[in-house]
């Protein structure tokens, strides 16, 4: 069982800042995720993709963003739950909860802080009659470590990014790939598409448009697919391959928070934003875009503010006794849980004659 | 007379952000400000300090925020009215409202937002009977063009960094440099004392220590000033000088805003944080450090998420019969005022083979 000050759900931007707000009051953190990389959206739709309005960053690409937030926090050691979706929430007898993952991980503490932007993001499936019957057996829906298809046979299907990127990088990795699109156009980064396009044409990636992958065969494991073009004169082609990965985007869904018996409202988590962006649960806060209150802005910048006065109040429920005055970290620096210091350099005081 | 969408009382982060927000709205901003450059406390009192608790910044220094907001806003084209302290607010038929300053600069908006920070920061001034007599004629509190002191005899009063580094300043400038610290040791930072300890041995700046100008003397404009040791076996001693400069630290006043009629609770402006940061008055906002309400952290950050949620409320007022969708800049992009636009690259769609 993990334990710890504050468990995170969500390890989006607001759910790592909320780390270093915790931090400056003493407090650790333990962040849970379903995806199997910290950043939520940043890291896993758009990290190459520049945004414009976070406070002091003209510019700045959302990879980037994630990667300065887990510098920022590294000194408060954050724990991770990663690639395990928050299943349950239960109320212990002294008020504290215990949060569960879908793949078992029990995790306790005081203060329950939900911070997962749009929900979970489930990948899109295609609706292949059998498909289910594969999924850890050759089917994926999000590739983790790419290293599992080195030497293997891969086919993907998709017309975006996702497709475009990893039949690329696994075109060097996998012995070989297909992929498959329904249309003849892919949408994509310039150099993406220039890049698989050469690829293709040098024959390391096997390229079928205007085609469906139907059917899947295979008896413990998956052994091939079916690819049928849509033109019904070009029919169906059978391709041996070890793995299919389809790469349709990823759709958000609150998902299991929506049975925590938590106020809900537009699928959103309706908070007290007068004050401390705690839920109907005692103890339990909700930040960032998954919360809802009047006026409400769905920005990254909210999720940041929502987290430095949530953790106030997290301190207060956790510390009932002791009375916390803020000091500027101008003023007094940032100690790490890690026993690093940073701080200003500070003044002498001497004759100059 | 100035016209404007939104009058920003304030040119401290959180005014110069506003003005990033209400130009996503397409409202246009003019920010006044008593000190004679944009960035507040940042630029004035601490600009080469770190900051660690800005999101995505491990670390930033003051005068670096403050350039990075500058750059942010710039598509926006703010107007500014500097070195002019607002001094009257005076509410129209038509609800709009005109802000004056103490010089007499007039400005017109239907919406003012009051970023004030701690207050206007009014010099300490030094208890010297007739000082007041020379002022604007030979004594200043602050340096705002040191320009101004070319081939002048200057007095500079004070122990701290700001004594020091204009003393270091003037000494290349003025024909004669005087410092004058009623203690033997000085505060700053290390550099800056041992520069000023070089200049001093070399003879570019004349020290006085553990002594105090009690005296001024001049016609028109002031001629001489009496410099007292505090060992009364030292005495006095007599300085010509065209200029004495006491640079004794700022403090914080509300000042005029204090007396527009605005509900106050422990020297700062209570707002609604429920919905909006507006004021008892209607159109009024105060957002940053010069707000308060329950949970209120004096923090760059809340000053930040406070412009963005006050602006969707300032924008309604200008357009009641409009209805904004917010777009993300990561989708819609930045449009300037200035014909600049700043988006992501656009994805291609075309055939790969």
């Amino acid at each position: 069982m993990v334990k710890t000050d504050l468990i995170i759900i969500g390890a989006g931007p607001t759910g790592l800042f909320t780390v270093f707000e915790a931090g400056l009051l003493k407090l650790k953190c333990h962040l849970i995720d379903a995806l199997p990389q910290p950043g939520g959206q940043c890291s896993e739709i758009y990290p190459k993709k520049p945004i414009y309005d976070i406070p002091a960053f003209p510019e700045i690409l959302a990879g980037d963003l994630v990667d300065n937030l887990m510098e920022q926090i590294k000194p408060f050691e954050p724990g991770f739950t990663l690639g395990e979706r928050a299943e349950t929430l239960a109320q212990q007898d002294d008020g504290s909860y215990i949060v569960t993952t879908n793949k078992g991980t029990e995790h306790h503490a005081p203060i329950v802080v939900i911070a997962g932007g749009l929900g979970s993001f489930e990948p899109r499936k295609p609706p292949i009659e059998n498909i289910r019957e594969f999924e850890d057996r050759g089917v994926a829906y999000m590739i983790k470590d790419p290293e599992v298809y080195r030497d293997k046979k891969v086919v993907i299907a998709g017309g975006g990014d996702s497709a475009l990127d990893w039949a690329i990088y696994l075109a060097d990795v996998a012995s070989e790939v297909s992929l498959v699109h329904r249309r003849k156009e892919f949408r994509g980064a310039l150099d993406s598409v220039e890049k698989a396009s050469e690829l293709a044409k040098l024959g390391k990636i096997k390229l079928f448009t205007e085609a469906e992958v139907k059917k899947l065969y295979g008896d413990e494991h998956l052994e091939a697919v079916v690819v049928k073009h849509n033109a019904s004169d070009k029919g169906e082609v059978y391709v041996e391959t070890d793995n299919f990965i389809p790469l349709f985007g990823l759709s958000p869904k609150l998902g299991p928070i929506g049975d925590w018996g938590l106020e809900i409202e537009r699928n959103a988590i309706k908070v007290n934003n007068a004050k401390d962006y705690q839920t109907n649960l005692p103890g339990v806060f909700a930040i960032g875009d998954v919360n809802t209150y009047e006026g409400k802005l769905k920005l990254i910048l909210s999720g940041f503010h929502e987290a430095a006065i949530m953790c106030q109040f997290a301190y207060k429920i956790i510390n009932p006794d002791k009375r916390y005055v803020m000091k500027y970290t101008t003023v007094g620096g940032v100690t790490g849980f890690d026993g690093s210091k940073k701080e200003a350099k500070k003044e002498v005081v001497q004759r100059i004659a």
